[in-house]
């Protein structure tokens, strides 16, 4: 049966507020470079403070994902928590100008819409403080059975798991995505939600929870404790589950019990920024694979996504990601 | 006497909330490429709905000015009015990121922070429709007497003239400015400001109230209502006036009532995005100028300063212009 959604996605929504910086203020602050740490109201006053002059524009992990499989032709819907103040309306406003179904209701009172620091440093490398704010409110009740139903994909950010609320919100969506014939993605979202997480990660991913897991090499030796990336794709096969694993610049593979397939990157002129890359490769991958492509064709779209995003600032597409895939005749003929 | 500040800007206290679009959208939407409208707030509700997905950035041109001024190391105030709501917070705070003095009182009722929404077509261009929302009560009673005072330079924009409670302000400033030993610098703006204020800027030049006027040549030629450069300067040579009036890729001269100086346009790499140019010469001009620079030299600080915002999107400095300018020989001792 044709649902009416190729994919949902389950997010936190959130508006990134970039500002360049240098090393000196990362170490008198004690961040972390390249990683992503979670934050109070009273830190996030002080670092907004300390901060120089900023740009915004929406982000959020899946909800990158959502834009860019919108971006590439995808039927698409988010779910999300957003705050009715200005930021919110800005995050609303993104998603639904670019024709994703949107309808999560925004919290009137309490905390604001969640706000993540990107912190650039010359070298091009992002450091992200994360408030949470009207995002980790995002309840069960938030999560409509009758859209999940009629999506052909779930797709879950890690993230999610750290407000207690989300985190259950994500197994009503993965319980009633499965009731309903549909299949379940989620993505590791990075090392340090791997370390927070592992246990829980793997138990849903033994248990067949999860369909289709989205990976980086960094974050598959963390959900193994290993540091040998081939053990790490040996402990991978003996799950049930489709994986695709990004490497940067060596492509993808794609992983499930029987066999392992190697896409090479796409072509990148300059790189800029790699934020968004693995956000990306998983709007490519998985409008691929719901419009039946298989999984060397979804890969390679997945690719080209991630290749587009990377080439500039910010982790949304800025070009029009389906006249790009049908330049490179990556798009069946049904999506194109 | 020595002043607590070199400049302070008066202006229109806006967040720029930027959007691809294609000269369809202008066409439908009836709007003329390359200019600057007013809107009301249906009528922003309306474009905000229809545009695509936005990037955030503060702006107001006065506020470039100050922001450009700050960066090459000036002592910098700016007045202006937002809300007290989150694209106020991000206005008010761009200004103290950099060390300005704002401490105009926002409004906390009423309407929004300005905004003003820029379209950007594939070409490059930029057509802008501004909400005035809290920006247009700027009253007064906002102009701190004392703040004026101390300062060498009060720095005006002819937007100013377009909310009347502005206009007070602004005039009120002139006086105080030049009741203290002060001078008075006023940006022309647009064509369109000058087609709507040209009588009224004209009495401002004629009776003493502007000492330093900046323009472009489109501006100029618009207020001396001919389509012949030569006779615009020769008309501009009459007024009591020190003008500097750019000229794009021809640089700018600048003119007052016994000579004309022409300096050359700072080279530039790749021209990406011209908006801010003109705001970030009056910034290099009047650093230079309250710094005791010849009129040469300043030019030429002016003149680099445009070229760094012209080479990427947005009208506000992303380098550190003092470094740049110290790097070209263009900062007395006192400053760098």
């Amino acid at each position: 049966m044709q649902k009416m959604f190729d994919i949902v996605g389950l997010g936190n929504a959130i508006v990134d507020i970039l500002a360049q910086t240098d090393d000196d203020f990362l170490l008198r602050e004690k961040l972390h470079k390249g990683s992503m740490a979670l934050i109070d109201e009273p830190r996030a006053h002080y670092l907004y403070k300390s901060m120089g002059p900023v740009k915004l524009v929406s982000g959020g992990s899946a909800a990158n994902t959502i834009v860019g499989a919108a971006s590439l032709g995808a039927k698409t819907a988010f779910v999300g928590k957003v705050k009715e103040d200005e930021l919110g309306q800005i995050f609303s406003h993104d998603l639904k100008s670019m024709g994703i179904h949107f309808s999560t209701i925004p919290a009137n009172a309490g905390s604001a819409t969640a706000r993540c620091f990107v912190l650039v440093t010359p070298d091009g490398e992002r450091t992200m403080n994360t408030y949470l704010g009207a995002s980790q409110t995002l309840s069960p009740d938030d999560v409509d059975e009758s859209l999940i139903s009629q999506s052909t994909i779930t797709y879950l950010e890690g993230y999610l798991w750290d407000p207690p609320e989300a985190k259950k919100a994500f197994l009503k969506a993965t319980e009633v995505a499965h009731q309903s014939g549909g299949q379940v993605a989620l993505t590791l979202s990075d090392t340090f939600c791997v370390d927070r997480y592992r246990d829980e990660f793997l138990e849903l991913l033994k248990t067949n929870k999860i369909d289709i897991l989205f990976a980086n090499q960094h974050e598959l030796k963390s959900l193994f404790l290993t540091s040998d990336f081939d053990i790490a794709v040996t402990m991978l096969q003996e799950l049930p589950v489709l994986a695709a694993v990004t490497r940067s610049e060596h492509g993808v593979m794609v992983v499930d019990r029987n066999a392992i397939l190697s896409v090479p990157a796409y072509p990148v002129d300059r790189l800029v920024d790699t934020t968004g890359a693995g956000d990306l490769f998983a709007a490519g991958f998985l409008t691929g694979f719901t419009r039946g492509s298989d999984h060397a064709n979804s890969a390679r779209l997945g690719a080209m996504a991630a290749a587009e995003v990377i080439q500039h600032i910010g982790a949304r597409p800025e070009s029009d990601l389906k006249i790009m895939a049908n330049e490179n005749g990556l798009l069946t003929s049904e999506l194109a």
